[in-house]
């Protein structure tokens, strides 16, 4: 099947699929068949399948796309690619078919790693939001209220102007049809262990990714992976 | 002084001296005086400033500002206000005088609430943006790259998109002029032990808002308390 | 009853109330009578509550205990005290009595701070045994294995040698009796925020208390604040 | 060389050197020989290993060692060995002539695990007992003091009553010496590293665990990787 394509797309859970998957493509993909992997793998598979694809003399481009079930029925899909120029000439309109914005982040592995590391600041400042509002409530303040002042101030983010984490200020913000996911909190788990493997195998340091990691990872363990990222204000409230 | 103005307006560094300051202002001041205290200051000692202008049958209104250094100069602070309808009617056309956008947060110390609240959500999102913009550099993700995908994506905040911590993406940002602030790390710090004491006597889990006022009380402890607070991502680099 | 009495023994949940109790107490205590108290309350108060003593040129002592319901009963009780060398002296065979081991720690409010810096590695300590177990199961340890190794070499310390969180190694800790305290979660969650209120007030640094004051405020969210403090595991566990 | 050994030794910084070593060592041991790593490497690496020795029919131990460079010259180190029973039994007499206390974990990989899970505890209660002492200086506690406590009660751990962080308390311990390893941070770091590597793959929460591995990770990047570990307590002090 694949050997009279042009074009290859894969989307798979993990690194490892990725790598046996690829590694089966090269076998009959002819050379110059482009390969494009659109999974949220780790930096380090990213890169290895780059090579596999390179030792077959394919061209190849890592690809994970961001904006969630919404976004793929709205086709307002983000993808942040690595690879080299021409893999990106030759991906691009075909990525422009799936999703609204194309970027080009860098070499083998850049998609995954600028991934990881806008996943991981909406995980903190998710966190960050819900501890704000958690607080605001035991000392008096209205959700409307301290939307008012942190969305229009320094305290603006995506979390809190678009996708507010208690119902009413964004009508439109899961909060509102009761943390249906959206974007799962299971997901927002799997993108920030993969941001801590990155960072212990690169040695960068990223406490508050850490600490959102383990938040995360404890409101999964009391059975919420299914509900949007953002119901874990209620683990905070307790 | 004191005993035929209408209003008053104090800004003092700590609680105890609001205090200690209003307690004798009261001994002097005319019954429908208007006291506004434009301090940050913890919100136990703010609703204590009410209660004494309240029984000097005075008109009291918490009212913190925002906006650093550059919003002084430029006009565009934001006051965060908390006190009965009546106070803020009147103090209103006071603070339009030094001021660009004045909220009304709710009752006695919801000006305090809501700025302590907004501020420790940009503690915690410039820190995550800092430690993105570490990762991706031990991952060989430009700075450029990362600003171009996480500020227009999920990952916008005002720590990134307006504030951004290494320099380029931002050319106003601190950054660019060797992090002189702007807005200092120690008076984050400050803000982050305000936020932190609210929650401790509230009982509000801040999980990450602890972590980021002992990351902030590390690098001022190193002796970079009067440098930008956006200076931290040097803290983390090592 | 106070007026004839030679020494007074106070213990109370909270700062506020001891102030309270010992301010009445001075009104009618003659000159010399030694003030006792017991209670686990913050520094500040402690201190207060000295001031007021010497006020009424009584002699006074922070003593809290530690120790649990099992070392009231077994009458192993360990007071902190802190004040003067005089005060010591007098209250000592007052305190030989309720308890095995008595320490001067130092001046005013060194029962207290000696009091939530110990409890302050307990809690820490407690949880880092917890991980360690919850890490082991995943990876296949037993509970025996890990705790022969740990409890005699580097790991050791009484969260897993005296207090086990998990059944089987040390027959009387209550991780044996369905986490009936013992020491509760919520006593324990109480220490940690003394601590937390004390580190922000003087300006120490304690990045590992403060999210361990973190963590028993979710699990005591969860519900949990009755149990004793060592359940924590099962919060980790999900 | 190794042809005719009955028993070959290896000792190497990381799972990936082990796995090259082991996988030439195999090409030209006899079955039957047994192949003892002491290596201190991921979990996964180790059961790998494993598994290369079990397909040439030779015996494997991992058999992580502990003690620092004070056990090592003093004889008083401790292996935690993971493997068979037969593997083991060949093993001991072997380890018995290098340390004091040889003890049998589990199946493939309990060594690394019990050691990461042992190090994690001692990285965890080095830093908690890091931060009582450094509040406790800002509350005017004594170092003595707090130790007398402490060391006697439910503070009591290997980080303080064995090897306390601040001179004076236990004379052997490297506050003594100027913070000269000892154990050094470098390799604490390495070792709350490996612990969280682990965690991550297996599903473990580990909040405090990552946090210990964040803080050496600072600490280390501020250029103290090659001092004692336990002289993290100057980082918190600033």
């Amino acid at each position: 099947m694949v050997a009279g394509a042009e074009t290859v797309v894969t989307m798979l859970p993990k690194g490892a699929h990725v790598l046996s998957v690829w590694g089966e493509l090269i076998t009959s993909a002819k050379a110059g068949t482009l390969l494009i992997d659109c999974s949220t793998i780790d930096v380090a598979s990213a890169r290895k399948a780059h090579e596999l694809a390179a030792g077959a003399n394919c061209l190849s481009l890592d690809a994970p796309v961001s904006g969630g079930t919404g976004g793929a029925s709205a086709g307002t899909l983000t993808f942040m690619a690595g690879g080299s120029d021409d893999a990106f000439a030759r991906a691009k309109p075909v990525l422009e078919a799936m999703g609204k914005k194309i970027v080009h982040c860098g070499g083998n592995g850049a998609g995954q790693a600028a991934k990881i590391c806008n996943n991981m600041i909406l995980g903190i400042s998710m966190i960050g939001v819900c501890e704000a509002f958690a607080l605001g409530e035991k000392l008096g303040l209205t959700h409307q209220a301290l939307f008012d002042v942190a969305s229009t101030s320094s305290g603006q983010c995506w979390s809190i102007n678009t996708y507010c984490p208690v119902p009413g200020p964004v009508p439109t913000s899961p909060a509102n049809n009761d943390y249906k996911p959206g974007f799962a909190a299971a997901l927002m788990l799997k993108d920030l262990k993969l941001a801590q493997e990155a960072a212990l195998a690169a040695g960068a340091a990223t406490p508050l990714g850490a600490e959102a990691a383990q938040l995360f990872d404890l409101f999964d363990k009391q059975g919420h992976g299914g509900r949007d990222f953002s119901a874990i204000i209620e683990m905070l409230r307790g």
